[in-house]
């Protein structure tokens, strides 16, 4: 997205009050970024959690705790960071207290079932609303868990509506990329594909094993037998339950279509193993492992 | 395993010469662990690859380069960590020339395949091998991956036969010590079941997956959008293809059957989702990252 002008010195704040509905490791993470960027006077937060939100402003994360209401009636940006299945019930909450000069926005990791809930409930006023997406996360939630670095050298997908002042997406695009972070923009259903594909079908396998050898009957010698590997492969499925259920629902469509291609990958190897066929066994092991080679050097992420 | 009294000193080396079939990760961690210990005396290292030996002899990690009979002539000790594809080949090579007083172990994957291919190659022999896999390894291979604290706090599972000496045993036990592991005995049977489900089925549903992604016609936006989930749920894809198409072809009936019960965990998943089941999908969820959090907790790998 290619911002048009806007004020570059963190002296002149783009962003005099923004709201964080949901101050956990993504809500956090981002009030400690945008904190140290400049671009922001005051951050105060809201959500479901009286517990959360004390510990949050406890760690310095937000500097007042705030209804819906007052949030929608005080905040320049308001930032939604809950689990995306509570995003239609926080958006209504909002309306009706909602300036229209205010932009709101998300980080829900799911965007066509959150396009048509803003369209439903938010109606003439869904051009302040920009959908987004940071791709990044940890297997720790809560605000302790909250780190400025978070987002630094990620990818951050906006899907924007039609109806988005260039404005107000400038302004959003400003504030990822003070995180660290780049943007892309894309439709939200090929966001829910990808994203059902590189994170969600991984979350689902990795908690389907996971619950399988816990509740194997020798899953104690499993358990003591792990080791690095079984660390790796398992560790996203110590994410939120709650976070993850959402995300399955919102993501139905997607995840099942991404399943079926899995799962025929899989028949395809088992075949392979069920024949004793070294040579198909290895093909797929070695195009696997040069493919994860490559990602591993060119995501700086490995 | 108990171990009878040894010499205590690491002035007394416990090995005069240390033979190491097959110099890579796991080889090379295990001659620079005990190099350090003072146990062993000499280091010598042989295998198919002769870049590899010249390698992990210009990293100091053997002495000398040697042939398969000249190992079986003068080891006292003698660790095949080749792929276990090969064991019964590198078996058959030392049988003629092996010493009475030699001991061999290996730091295969599989242990029953293993056991069977000793029995048939080393005939009375066979009390001179004792089975064993160090539960350790990384993504990395090669003798320049090699790291002596790579068996620190892990264990290594040692499936030892009857006609094993109770001496012989004792003392591979204190060299794995030595290394920082602890030695854990059991079954040939119990240890290849047991790591069809937390080594060898993880790592097929990893390749499987990460070979899905990279073969799907938009992979390149998966991957720019991949990201710390991703990472971790795909890095055991990276390993070596010969050494993992050896391991499912010598684990083959374990890993077929273990992989019926994640197929059977995955259809109960896949039903939840698709009647759109928030409650059982939660409870499978909740269940895996308790026991993830538990394991992460308890296995002081986290």
């Amino acid at each position: 997205m290619s911002a048009p002008p806007l004020p570059r010195t963190s002296a002149e704040p783009l962003v005099p009050v923004l709201a964080i509905v949901g101050v956990g490791l993504i809500g956090g993470s981002f009030a400690a970024a945008v904190r140290q960027s400049g671009l922001v006077t005051r951050i105060v937060g809201a959500g479901r959690q009286g517990g959360t939100l004390a510990r949050a402003q406890a760690l310095g994360l937000i500097d007042e705790i705030v209804s819906l209401q007052q949030a929608a009636q005080t905040a320049d940006l308001i930032l939604i960071a809950a689990p995306v299945g509570a995003t239609t019930e926080i958006l209504a909450t909002l309306q009706p207290s909602l300036r229209p000069e205010t932009i709101v926005t998300d980080a829900g990791s799911t965007k066509a079932d959150v396009v048509t809930a803003a369209r439903q409930v938010l109606g003439d006023q869904v051009g302040q609303f920009i959908p987004g997406h940071p791709i990044a996360g940890a297997e720790a939630t809560g605000p302790e868990a909250a780190d400025a670095q978070l987002f630094q050298g990620r990818s951050v997908v906006l899907t924007p509506l039609a109806e988005n002042s260039n404005a107000s997406k400038a302004l959003l695009t400003r504030l990822w990329e003070a995180c660290g972070a780049r943007v892309v923009c894309m439709e939200p259903d090929t966001h829910d594909t990808v994203l059902a594909s590189v994170s969600h079908v991984p979350h689902l396998l990795s908690s389907i094993y996971m619950w399988q050898v816990a509740t194997a009957q020798d899953s104690d010698l499993r358990m003591a037998l792990a080791g690095t590997g079984f660390r790796d492969f398992t560790r996203i499925s110590a994410g939120s339950a709650e976070v993850w259920r959402d995300i399955f629902l919102s993501n139905r469509p997607a995840v099942l279509a991404e399943l079926q291609e899995v799962k025929a990958a899989l028949a395809r190897a088992e075949q392979a193993l069920i024949d004793g066929d070294g040579a198909a066994l290895e093909d797929f092991l070695e195009r696997a492992a040069l493919a994860r080679r490559l990602w591993g050097s060119r995501s700086g992420l490995a």
